[in-house]
C-alpha cells in the first residue's frame, strides 16, 4: 500500500487523459491506469475530420500528440488493468490484480466495448469464467486455461498464468506478433459460445473446441458494472449527469462508458468536466 | 425569406463551430452567425495548456487553427448578429435586424456574458433600453442614440444609427482605432448605472453623464432569455439535458451558455454532442 491520490483515472482514451490533464494543471496528485499505446481506438482510426482545430488527422498521429501533451506536462501512466473498485466511504480502493491503489476520487473513462457477451459469458462468470487471470489463476494452479485476449496487452498475462497452469490455450482476437512463452498453444478461431454444467468447461470456437478448466476473457475494458460494485447503469452506460457524477459520491465517469455518440471530441471535453468537478469535490471535502 | 435550413448555428466559437463541422459531416444544410474573428475569448487567450493534442497553443493560433479547420470544410459563416428567435412549431424563426431566417433545428451556442447587468438595464429594457440598434433605431428617428459597444463588432451598427439619429454617442468598452462616421462622438469612461424615470433618459458614467433618448448595450451575446422567448433557464445558464436538448423540440444549446466550467475542449464536446442528436432529430422527422 502506497500514498493515496486526490485522483485515479482509469483510462487513457480521449476522456481519460483530458481529466489527467486537468487535474495535472490543478495541482492534484494523480494515478492514470492506461494501455502503452493510450487508445487502441484512436491509434486505429483513420482520418478523422472532427476534432476540431486538427482536421484531416489519422488517428496514429493524434495518437502521438496526445502522448506528446502528457510526456510535456510529466503525466506518467501506470501499466496495470484495473478489476474492480470499491468505494471504501472516506477513498477508494482499486484492485490491479494483487497490487491495490487508494484514491481519494475515481474518474472511470474505460471506454465501451463493442462486442457482446459471448453466449454462457455472464452465466458463468465467477464459475469458470473470469476477466482478471492475474487474479484468479492461482485458483486454478496446475490445470489446463485458456485465455482469449482482445489486444497485445493481454499477452502479458498469459505469460504469468502459463507459470501456474499445466497448459494455456491462447486464442488471440487481434493479429500480431505474439509475444508468449513457447508453453502457450496459439489457438486462432472466432469463439461462439462457453458450454459446462456447474462450471465453464469448454470454449467452442468457430472450427474447433478447447476443453478447460478456466476461461479468462481479457478485454481492453472491464464491463463497467463489474468493474465498480454498485455503481449505477443505464442501458449498457454509466449514468451520470452534467457535472459527470455517478451514483457514487466521489465516483465520476467520462468518454464512451457514458453513453453515445462514441467521439473524441465529446469523450475530451466530458473528462475535463469530470477533472473540474472532481477538484471542486476535493475542496469541500 | 430564402431556403429553410436543416440547422442554424448561433455563435462562432468552439461549441457553434464543432457543432458546424459535425452537423457538414452528415450533410446537413447549415447557416452558422458568427463573428469575423470566431472568438473574442479564444483570440485574446494566453497560452492554452488543456486542449487535448494541442500543448501550449496561443489562443490566436488556436483560433486561426479552427478558422482553417472550417474553411477546408467549406463552412461560411453569416455575420448578423441575431435578436431574437421564435419557435414557429414545425421551424424556427431567427430575426437578424430586418432579416429573417428560417431553420428546421437550432443550436445556440451563444457563450456567456462575464458583464452583469447595469443597474436599471433590466427595468428599463424595451422602455429606451434595447440590444438591437438596427432593430429598434427606426423608432428613435432623429433623436439623441447612445450604444455602449462591447467589441468593434458594433462600431457598424452604430455607423447604421447615425444615419437615422440627430446625434450619436458610442462608448466603447474595449480600446481599439475605431471606424466610425465623423457625426459620432465616441466618449470614453465605464457605464456604471442607467436612469430615468418611465423610460430610460440618463447613461451614467464613471466621470459623466450622457442625456439620452435610448441606450443600445451591443454585448457580444444577447441573454439567451431574450434571445428566444419561453427557454427554460437555470441559474442564469440554458437548461439541458445529456443531449443537449432545452426545453424547446428542436433547439439545442452548447458550451459556455449550458453552465460551467467555461472551457474550451467542454464547448467542442458540448457541440458536437448537441450537432449528432439534432441530425438524429432530424431523420426522425
Amino acid at each position: 500500500m502506497g500514498d493515496r491520490y486526490d485522483v485515479a483515472i482509469v483510462g487513457s482514451g480521449p476522456a481519460g487523459l483530458s481529466a489527467a490533464v486537468n487535474c495535472k494543471i490543478r495541482n492534484k496528485n494523480i494515478i492514470i491506469f492506461g494501455q502503452k499505446n493510450l487508445s487502441n481506438k484512436v491509434c486505429k482510426a483513420p482520418l478523422i475530420n472532427n476534432y476540431l482545430g486538427l482536421l484531416d488527422i489519422v488517428g496514429e498521429e493524434l495518437n502521438n500528440r496526445f502522448q506528446e501533451h502528457i510526456d510535456k506536462m510529466g503525466i506518467q501512466l501506470t501499466y496495470e488493468r484495473i478489476n474492480t473498485i470499491y468505494s471504501m466511504g472516506e477513498y477508494f480502493a482499486l484492485m490491479a490484480g494483487n497490487n491495490m491503489y487508494e484514491a481519494n476520487t475515481v474518474i472511470l473513462a474505460t471506454g465501451i466495448e463493442f462486442t457482446s457477451p459471448l453466449p454462457g459469458e455472464m452465466e458463468f462468470l465467477g464459475r469458470g469464467v473470469g476477466y482478471c487471470a492475474t487474479c484468479d489463476a492461482p485458483l486454478y494452479r496446475g490445470k489446463t486455461m485458456t485465455i482469449v485476449g482482445y489486444s497485445s496487452e493481454a499477452e502479458e498475462d498469459a505469460n504469468f498464468v502459463s507459470e501456474l497452469a499445466s497448459n494455456v490455450h491462447y486464442v488471440p482476437m487481434y493479429s500480431n506478433e505474439y509475444k508468449l512463452n513457447p508453453k502457450i498453444e496459439i489457438v486462432t478461431g472466432k469463439p461462439v459460445k462457453i458450454e459446462g454444467n456447474e462450471h465453464a468447461e469448454k470454449l467452442i470456437l468457430e472450427n474447433k473446441e478447447l476443453i478447460t478448466d478456466v476461461i479468462f476473457l481479457l478485454k481492453d475494458s472491464v464491463p463497467p458494472e463489474q468493474l465498480v460494485p454498485g455503481l449505477k447503469i443505464e442501458e449498457g452506460h454509466i449514468e451520470v449527469n452534467r457535472r459527470m457524477e455517478t451514483n457514487i459520491a466521489g465516483l465520476y465517469a467520462a468518454g464512451d462508458c457514458t453513453g453515445k455518440p462514441y467521439q473524441y471530441m465529446k469523450s475530451a471535453g466530458e473528462g475535463q468536466v469530470a477533472a473540474l468537478n472532481v477538484v471542486t469535490y476535493l475542496s469541500k471535502k
